[in-house]
Parts: C-alpha cells; sequence; structure tokens
C-alpha cells in the first residue's frame, strides 16, 4: 500500500465525524435549522456520498451504489453529479434514519479499504482521497456551527456538553493590544505546492503591498461590548450603507449569541449552554458587516487577504503575531475572487471552489472549532457578508504613508 | 369516583395517541414540513400541556408543572395563558427529547389520575376533562395529516406502514351519482345540548333554506381526474379569481398527493407509501378552491353547511346518503362564522374557537383520519381556503327552482 | 331614441368622471401607490374601454378598435376578453398620456352616442349600458379612495381641494347610540327585480332571523378614539387571531388616516389635507379586523348582510335608524358568497361579481365618496379584510334572547 | 470671479439636465419603474438639492430653503444630512409638480450664480462646485438608463426619439477579436492628482500585474446571440453559482432589452423604440453574472480593474485597444473595495462613495450615456452583479504564463 500514513490520517478523520455527533440524539442530527445550516446527519452522509461519488464510482470493481437514491440526497451543489435535493429541505429527511447514515459510513468505509488496498498506485485515487478527508474536515467544523446554531434556537439554551467550557485553547491573554508595521514589498502569495492545498489556494503569485500595520491581537469581547457601549448599532456613520440596512431591518444590537438580562448581565450561548461572556476572549460570530463597522470605529481597517499571508508568513519565520489560528476565523476586505491563473478542475469536482468567487469575503487563519492540522497560511475560507454563525472575528489593520513605514 | 366511563374513555384517547406515534421514529416525530404542519412530538406534548393548564394548575392538590418552560414552548395559540414558541418553529425542538415527552404524558397521566379520583364531583372539572378528550382527538387526526406531509416531502416516498392499504373503511362503491331532494324549510341547525359540543357549534338556531339537491356521495378520483384531463387547471373560467391565481403561482395541476409518471400513471402517496390510484375512492386532499372549480365544471355548487346539516338530521332518521362520515370531511361554501347569539368562553380557554372566525370555510363529516365517535351532525370543522393536506374532498349541491321542487 | 333619460343619464356619468379628474394633474392621475389602487388616467381608460368591448365591439357597425393595443391595456380582470396589462404595473404606463386617454373618452362617447342612437330598441344593448354607466360610478368612488391613498403617500400632505371640507353631508348627530330591536322573521333578500341591480344581488330568496338589535347610528371617531386609548391595539384578547396578527406585523395602532403629533393632537388626512380629527364624524376607512374588534369591545358585534337589509327594508316604511347611506359603507359579518340559486351570466361580463366570491367580507350602505343615486338597501359591496383605504365603517350590532325580542 | 470657466462648465451641465428631459412628458417624469430606478423628476430635484445642501446652505448669505420639505424629499442616502423619504416611494411624489422643479432648479442657479459670484475665491466652495457639476453628470446619465427601463415597461415600446437611432458613435467595427499581450508588471493606478477625481480613485498605488492579455474591442451581440445558441443559459458548468441560481429564479434568457419573436427576428428595446439587433454593436444590458458566464465560454475571464487602468494608461501614450470609452461599460471582475490609504472624507459628504464598497462589482471606461468629459482611465463605477439596466457590457481578458509573456 502505498502512503500507509495518508489512509490512517484518513481513518482518523472518518471516525472524528462520528465522535463529533455521538453526544447528539436523533431528533438533535435531524433539524435543520436554517437553509445556510445542515443537519449532522446530513453531514455525515454527505461526507461519505462525498467518496462513494468521487472515488468508488469511479475506481471501485464492480461499484454497486449503497442505495440509488442517495446520489440526489446528498449531493450537495454539484451540477455536474446531477440533480439535488433541495438545500433547505434537508431538515425533512427524517429517512434514511441516523442509524442507516451511520450503516452508509460503515460500508463506505470499507469499500473504500478495500479499494485503497487494491489502488494506492493511482495518484488520482490519493489526490481525491486527500480532497475528500480535507472535505470532511471542513464538514467537521460545519457540525460543530450548525448544532450550536439548532441548539441556539431553542429557548431552552441547551447544552450539548456538560459543565463550563473546557477550552482547549487558552483565552486570548488581554494584553494591549499593539501595532506590528510591514514595509512595502512584492510578496508572494498563495500556496506554494507543498504539501494538501485547495484549488482556490494557488496560482501562487506576486502581489504588491503598501506598507501596513496589523493588530498582534484579535479583538476581544470587552473591546466589541465597548462599540456597543458607544452606540455603534445606533450609528450609521460606521456602517457600509448595506450593513445598516441590515442590522435595522432585522433590528441586531450585538453579536449572535450574545444575550443580556438584567440579572445575569451579558451572557453568551456556546456548546456549553448559556454562560457569563469572557471579556478576554475573541469576539466571534461576527458578520463581515459588523467587523467592517468595528474597525471604522476604532480608526482601523480589515486586512486584505496578502496583507494577512504576507505578515503570517513572517511570522512563520520569526514570530510577532498571536491568534493568527485556533480562536476565530479573520474577516478580510478581501472579495473572494479567483487568484491571476487560476482554473478550477476539469469535471464535477471543479464545482469545488470556483463557482462561489462572488459576492463572498474571504476569512483567514482558523477557529477553535477547526479541526487540527487542518488550516494553513494560504487558506482561504469565505462566506457571504451577512454570515454570522461561523465562528468569525477579526483582526485590525491600518495604512501607513510612506514615510510612516 | 363520578362518570367512570368519561375517565375510561378519557384514558383510551390517551393511550391511542401513544399508539400512533408508536411506527414513527424519534426523528420521524421531531421534524416539522411546513408552518401548517406541527411535529408529532410536538402534538404529543401539546396535549399533555392543555391538561396540565387548563385543568391541574386550576384543581391539583400543591400543582407543579412538570417544567416550567414547556407551558411557553407547547402553547399552541392561547394569548390568555401568555407567551408561545413561534408555531414555525416548532420543528427546532429537539430538546425535550422524545423521551421526556413520553415521560412528560405519564407524569400528567398519574397527576389527572389522582386529580380526577379525588374531585369528579367538580363538573367544571368533568366539563374540562371531556374538553381535552376531544382536543386530543382533533390531535390525533392532525398527527396523521401532518405525519403524511412530512413523509410526503420525501424523494423516496417512505411508506409508514407497510404493505398496500387495509382501508377499514370499504371504497365507495362507484354507484351512479343520484341527488336527492330537500324542500324549502325552516330548519334547526347546531347543537342540541345533549352530549357534547363544540362552543362554535351552538346555539341551535332556525335557517331557511331554498329548495336544493345534495349528491348522494362524494365526488370520486375517477371523476376528479376528468376534470383534470378535460383542462380545468388551465382554464379560468372554472376557478374564483383568487383560486386562479394560487394555481398559478404555484404551478398546480392535480391534488396535492397524486403523481404521475409515464410508466406507472397516477398513483397517489399515503401512509402505505406511493400506490396506484384508486379510481372509486373519494377524492381528497382538495382545497376549497378544487373543490369549488370541480363542482363549477359538473354544473353544481357547493352546499351550505345549514343545507349538509339538515339533510344529514333526515339522514339520521330516514336514511339516503352515503358517505356523510369516515370518508373525506367536506368542504362547504359557508365561510366560518359564529352562530346568531354565540359567545366564547371566558378566559383563555376562550381562545379555543371563536378568534378564528375569519377567512375559513367550514368542512362538515369527517374522514378516515378522524378518530372513532369523535363526530357528529352539528360538527364544524375549518381550514383556510389553501388548505390541502388535511383529508378534504366534497360532495356537490345544486339549487332547485321553487316548481322543481 | 328608445329610453332618452337612460341614455342622458349616462351622458351625465360620462362627463362626472372627468370632472373628478379636472383638480388633477396629469402626474397626480399617472401614479398608483399600491396594487389594491389604480391611477386616475386608467380608471377613466378602462372605463371607456368597458364600452368599446363590452358594447361598441358588438353592437357598432363596422367597428374598429381606437388603439388595437388597449384591449389588454385596459382590461382589468377579464380573462373571457384575452390578456391583461398587469394590475400592479398601471402606474408605469405614462404612455398613453392623460390627453389621449382623454380623447379615447370623447372617441368613445361619439361613437356610442351613435350607436345608441340607431340601435336603442335592442334591450341587450340599454342592459349593457346600464351596466356600464353602474360600472363608472364603481370607479369614481375608486378614483376618489384611490387618488386619497396616493396623496396620503406624500409626506406634504398635500390637499386636492382648497380649504377646510365642505361636507356636503351633515356630520352626524352626536345624539347618543341607541338600539333597534327587530323580532324573529322570515324575511326576503336580495334585489326584487325593480330598476337595476347587479346580478350579485339576487335572486331574492327568503332568510330566517332571530332576534336581533342594530345601532340606530355609526360607530364616530370619539368613540373609536375611546377604544384605542383603552389599549385595544394592545389588547389580542378583542381581536379575530388572523387580525392580531396583521396589526401586530405592520404596527398598526390607529385608523389608516389618523396622525398624531404632540403639538396638533390627533388629526386626519383627506382631500383637503391634513385637518383636525372630527370627533363626531362616522370612523372610516377600517378594516373588517378593526371593525370586528371595535365590535368585540363594545360588546357587540357585527350585523349579518341579511339582518342589515331586513333593517334598512323596514326604515323605508317606518324610518328608525340614520346613517343607513351616504357616510360610510358598513362592514358586515358575511362573508360574500352566492345567494341560493345565483347563476352569473355566461360571457366575460359573467366575471364582474361571481368569481370574487371568496375571503371577502360584504358592506353595506355607501359613502360620502358613492355617486349620488348608485346605492340601494339589496347593495352588496365588498372587499378583504385587510382593505382599509375604502370608506369602511361600522354599525354595531346585538343578538337578544327570544325573551328579550 | 476666479475660474470663470468651471462656472461656465457647471452652467452647460445644468442646461444639459433640462435638455435631456425636454422630449419628456409630466407623467414620463413622475414613474419609477423600479426601487433601483428614479424619476426623471426626481433625477432634477435631487441634483439641484446637491447644491442647495453642500453649497448654498453653507455659503450663501441669509441661506433660505426653497421649500422646508426638498431636504429630506430630495435627500438621496445621505444619512448626515438626516431624514430621507424611502427611495421605493419616489415614485409617488406626484407633488412638487415637474413645473415645480423646474422652478426650483432655476431658484438655485440663481442663488448659485449670486453665490459664486461674490465667493468664487474660497478653494472649498470651487472644490464642491465642481463634485457637483460632477454628480450631476453622473445623474444625467441615470436619467437615460432609468427613462430607458421605465419605457421598456410598456407594453407599448414607446420610442423617446423619432426614427432609427442617429447612433453619435460609429458601430464597433466587426474585426476581428485581437489579444493585446501586457508583460508582468509593477503598475500604478488610481488617480493621479491632477483635475478631478472623485475620492474612490485614490489614493494612487503600487500594484503588481502578472502577465495577461485583454482583448481589442468588447463583445459584440453577434458574438453574445452565439452564447445564447450554445444554450449558454440553460447550462449550470458556465455561471457562478449565485448567477445560475438567480437567471433560474427569474427565468432568463437573454439580455435585458432584447426580444424575439417568429416573425422580426431578434430585436432591442431602446430610446428609438424597438429596432432590429445590430450584430456589431457592442452588447450591454448585461448583469455581472452573464458578463462572467460570457467570459467562461470563451475561455477568458474578465479582467481586473487595475489589468484595465494599466492597458488604459499605456493606450494613451501607444494606441492598441479600441472601444475602450463610450461604448458600454466594462465590468471587471474588481470588488468594489478602498484603495490602500483611502480615507472617505468627513461630513456627510464622506458618505459619497466610502459606504457602498461591499458587494458590488467595479465597471470601468464609459458608454453612449455617458456625457462628454465625464470619463477617465481611473474612475470606479460599480453596480451589484444583478444590475442590468446600465449599460454594461464586457471586455475579455486572458492570464498568460510567465512563458507566453
Amino acid at each position: 500500500m502505498q502512503n500507509p500514513e495518508l489512509f490512517e490520517r484518513w481513518q482518523q478523520v472518518r471516525q472524528r465525524s462520528v465522535a463529533l455527533a455521538a453526544p447528539l440524539s436523533a431528533e438533535d442530527c435531524a433539524a435543520q435549522s436554517m437553509p445556510d445550516a445542515s443537519p449532522v446527519k446530513w453531514h455525515l452522509a454527505h461526507t461519505s456520498w462525498f467518496f462513494e461519488t468521487f472515488i468508488l464510482e469511479q475506481f471501485e470493481d464492480g461499484f454497486q451504489a449503497f442505495h440509488s437514491d442517495f446520489r440526489v440526497l446528498f449531493n450537495s451543489y454539484y451540477n455536474g453529479v446531477g440533480e439535488k435535493h433541495p438545500r433547505p429541505q434537508r431538515g425533512l429527511l427524517t429517512r434514511p434514519s441516523l442509524e442507516t447514515v451511520q450503516a452508509y459510513r460503515l460500508n463506505v468505509d470499507e469499500r473504500m479499504q478495500r479499494c485503497y488496498a487494491s489502488k494506492s498506485d493511482d495518484l488520482r485515487l490519493r489526490q481525491l482521497l486527500e480532497l475528500g478527508l480535507q472535505h470532511e474536515q471542513q464538514h467537521q467544523e460545519l457540525m460543530l456551527t450548525d448544532i450550536k446554531h439548532l441548539l441556539s434556537c431553542n429557548p431552552l439554551h441547551p447544552a450539548l456538553y456538560a459543565g463550563p467550557p473546557q477550552l482547549d485553547k487558552p483565552l486570548a491573554a488581554s494584553h494591549t493590544l499593539c501595532w506590528q508595521d510591514y514595509e512595502a514589498c512584492l510578496c508572494e502569495i498563495g500556496h506554494n505546492g507543498k504539501g494538501f492545498g485547495f484549488d482556490n489556494e494557488g496560482p501562487r503569485h506576486r502581489q504588491f503591498l503598501e506598507p501596513y500595520q496589523l493588530a498582534t491581537r484579535l479583538v476581544t469581547n470587552a473591546e466589541y461590548l465597548a462599540f456597543i457601549e458607544d452606540g455603534a448599532y445606533q450609528n450609521p456613520a460606521l456602517w457600509l450603507a448595506e450593513g445598516w440596512d441590515w442590522i435595522r431591518n432585522n433590528d441586531l444590537r450585538h453579536p449572535l449569541y450574545w444575550h443580556y438580562d438584567h440579572q445575569q448581565g451579558w451572557q453568551e450561548f456556546g456548546l456549553h449552554g448559556l454562560q457569563p461572556l469572557l471579556p478576554d476572549q475573541a469576539a466571534g460570530h461576527l458578520s463581515f458587516y459588523e467587523a467592517s463597522a468595528y474597525a471604522a470605529w476604532a480608526g482601523s481597517r480589515l486586512p486584505t487577504e496578502a496583507e494577512w499571508e504576507n505578515a503570517a508568513a513572517l511570522h512563520e519565520q520569526e514570530g510577532q503575531l498571536s491568534q493568527l489560528f485556533d480562536y476565530c476565523w479573520q474577516w478580510t476586505s478581501s472579495s473572494y475572487s479567483p487568484y491571476p491563473g487560476f482554473a478550477a478542475a476539469t469535471g464535477a469536482i471543479g464545482e469545488y471552489n470556483g463557482k462561489f468567487m462572488v459576492n463572498q469575503y474571504v476569512l483567514r487563519g482558523s477557529s477553535s472549532f477547526t479541526p487540527a492540522g487542518h488550516s494553513r497560511i494560504s487558506y482561504r475560507n469565505f462566506f457571504p457578508a451577512t454570515a454570522r454563525w461561523q465562528l468569525s472575528g477579526l483582526r485590525l489593520a491600518r495604512s501607513l504613508n510612506e514615510e510612516e513605514a
């Protein structure tokens, strides 16, 4: 077997998906709280569908689908594969049951094992296995954000995990926010071809950066609270026009999971239920509009994705910045668009990234929900400006005059 | 214990609700397919909430709620009781679990038993017990219509019950449709005070009827198919203006659960999955608009509810008509409005019926989903003109000239 | 020429439409403030289209349309005539100009004159002429309600007519509201065949009425204000469920044209601009929901249309009631439905009334906007429960016990 | 008077607005065909409001508003100025009349003349005058696109101008499309400070460009028709996911103003009415989605705005490209975002551009509707990806490998 470590990693990822769902009931796994989110059961099935459709269908001898209807039912958005069950109706699929979906997973796992055992010398197979593994890791993060959103819709504020949060990442030290300077430079960004990267991370190419500064840490809950208490949600001057209309129309006054009551003060809902707001924690679940308004209020701006990546690359050599990864995804001011020379893969798999390159903004770094080992400095996450159910925060940036730099 | 038969009936009704849910998984019980429909779990909880809120809270010694939040969570529409969980979000309540709701039912059952054992001499308690029993029977019919709708949204067309339908009601004999004449008369309609009746069935009062005819049976699938095949869904002349706009905007071309494919021909989805359309069965799941258009096509009209009730009363004495009960609810042309002298009860329980008396149409009879013993000739069911997920069909009527009568 | 008085009346009605539009600019006549309302220019054209389509096309020798496209452009809702310009886009028809529409009117008038001169012995022609005359009178009322609505959307509160209102109808004497009793009776309602009546007013038929009372006058602004000040718009117990949702969703707190400001107090917008609210005037521009809630608050109910018509017939003989006509249309609790034996005319003209008999409520009487001579006691006006831009008020009713009566 | 040429230019611009409206009736000027478009009368008033609010209010001695309500009525989107009349209701403002708005224009013109005569040495005044002049030119283009859209909604297809179009710009020579190469370079883009530029055009800054090619002319109607005839509107593989959903949901099959009928073939609606489609004309009224899909079909992509501006700068020195200006605005792949170091002006005037920098795409060049002298190579026009009523077309681009370059 070629590259047995790859297959071992693959098995671990597959097992982790099941482990994430373990504390959830079949009911928890079946519900869908909004069209953007999917049921956990659907994630468990779709990630298996990915392997069955893109690997087994091509590489398995005597391929036979586990269930002929699953091709449609668990197709997310690949027009090249054919019909799709409508996304907003994923929560109505009480059949197949969670039990059947778990059986589907086991079946795919076994067939994949046999298939990889006999054909691991096929480079395309190994590439697709790696892609599917990365794909499943992405869905692991979505399983957490989606179940969090679902439980947040329940007025009982149910806790998925007992007790107060056991954060495996230490909280942001509430050190004074400092500014790190970066000189004007012609930098290279994009994936360098070593190890795995999604197609949207390349080609590696040159970008010129005017001098700029980045904050050495993320914006904290305490800082964001000061923004709220300064009347920011009532002040149109701080907001993009579209963002202002959006917060007015939806009557928004604070981040998605914040709650205020006169007795408890500010609390935040999470997988441990409703808990007191932690002032030093990186502010999360912000929309692009809120991140932009905060930056305007703070006399700053969001960084571009090239500024972020250039700084992250320097950080790898010299250290400087904190919280690049593992806390909150960091909104950038960069619209999600193709790098010069980008070309999507041919066939249905080419729909993975490229067709979403409009009206979305890039987030960099990773969050405490991101699986270990999944991120890297060239990684481009992306969501619409209204998205708040992702663990999205911000790091401030400022432009420098030539003389300041 | 006074009136032990009442309590025994009550226990049977309570058990039947659980029995109806028995073939369903926890996932099936939790999902909500549209705002009009509710999850089976919600029905199971709400019918228990009804007893806890309207009986135990008033009559139980040392009343203590099973769970303080359930008062809001399972309140359907009683503003007098306080806040309500929003109806369209009932399907997001993955907690409490089905198991907890079943424990809630058992808890309410035990407390009700103790309460009734000690206070059955209280007339108001007995009245509320009977009301709650009838209320639970109404929800039993909704459990069936709602789960049918949910499963119909699943492209797998899952069958709740195995095998072909074992109809406990014989199919409509496809006898030739006959017309029964009724002379002009001053009739009395409304509940006569003997036995249980909902407040909306009274007061009994006089109505004058001009001479009319009723069809001796309901419209069948075969007849409705002829209407379709005659181009009715493309012919505005047959439709109420609002109905025409509605079928155009929703691109409707046949009853809710009918499916056509070139190999199988016409099929109908039901609790036994997708089955061949039965030509002699009473056509069901029709909207008021479709029922009206069919009647127009057939040179007839819908009966008023007084015409229906007058005929049903005569039928009890003389026999005449078939399919008054047990097949399909029968749309009438009568808007749901208060009878002369109607006054809703005081307090929250007064919200049961009266506040819905606008923009709904009365259906008479009962359906094959209606619990045995639940219906009567004064019974007024009501739904908006667009409702199709109820088992609603039609019986034709015609006006007669004085000389014809 | 047969029936020259008919033709003379017709000419007067035609001239009045032009006179109503005289104080309006071309801009005023072209705009449409909501889909329910139409531009005055459209009314001027459509009422001419009616004669061109239903009379000239059939009776004119060598018929030639004034403009071939007008058949579609000014068709309101007659599917039998063919295509229709979409109603919500009537305000986009800046062409044809007001001037062209006025030329269209003159052209139709001349052709009608010639046609009538030569064919007035044709009964069907005379009937259609009368129908078109009545139709134009209906549109004259709509011209006033629609222009009032349009001007009300203008923050300048423009007055169509200068000075304070010169009411041609004296205000309701603020006499104490009295109750007139009516005994149980088998009455006849519906048009008796003498003189003109719309098809929906017949056939005349019998209805039995249980004993009831009617208020001798309409509800006044002062009374409606007391209802508001008693917190009615915040109290769900007074409202039909659908009405409560509707006022909440639209944040309604008073009748359509009422304005409150701290300096001026309550004012009402009308064709004379913003004027102080007149306490003794009949409250108008109420929805069916508001009328129903007011009645509930006052311990009363709305009358049925048969109760209203029976009382109006007695009034013609004995006098009793005030404000039956000329102040505000009076909501009844009767859903708009066909009388026993009703049959719409064949052909496109049969679409005039019958196809709207669903989800609308009947109003009786007439308003200060109704043309003189247009109303009668069998007249059935109808609008949806949400309609507020019509001059719709209410007269209270109560049921009596047999012994009270 | 300082800079009399400036004032003279200003007067010419003011007069041109009136001249553009001259062939329109008052009705034409008052209507609004969709929320994105405004009535011509509103444009005439708003452009005067701009001078009254931003210049006269500050610089005029004894300033008195022409009409106190106009401050709100004709405020487009400046929160810093205060309240605004809701944009979708601009078409309901039948008052003030067109005549009054023309009087308003004259009044502002006279006061501006007096004001400028006495204070032209004030630099800020001169800057605001220039800004207002440019602002009015922008609205002149919108007057044309908005009236075109309004007339296009009229089924009569009215022609604003008689006869076939007298194009003042020669049609695109249907020369074979050629590709112009550009080497990798560190270019400078943005306004260089000479002459007028909007704030969003600066600061001038450096961008690195990888090697690329641009088409020497715009895509023509004939080419776009080939795209349609190749089934592009039915092929999801060519479209951004959001664009595909959008064309499906709106059932789009061709550019906004194209019409097909079996007798006439393809026609295009314009200010001269419905005319045969001109094959060699630059394809216009395309959304960003359509432009992107066309580029994908053609094996190309849209240029970035920096690529466009770099090429345009080289063109000024060397010539190369055709149709940079005056035909159609050219969609770029660049999301509209602030240049490095961009800071909006303080005060309400700072809302001019910056707050719109999200979810819009940059268009470069100018169109046949753009006033003479209004455009330049650093000009950044911007619209949402769905906008089709602007005269927006496309120029193709391609990336080159280093070795190809």
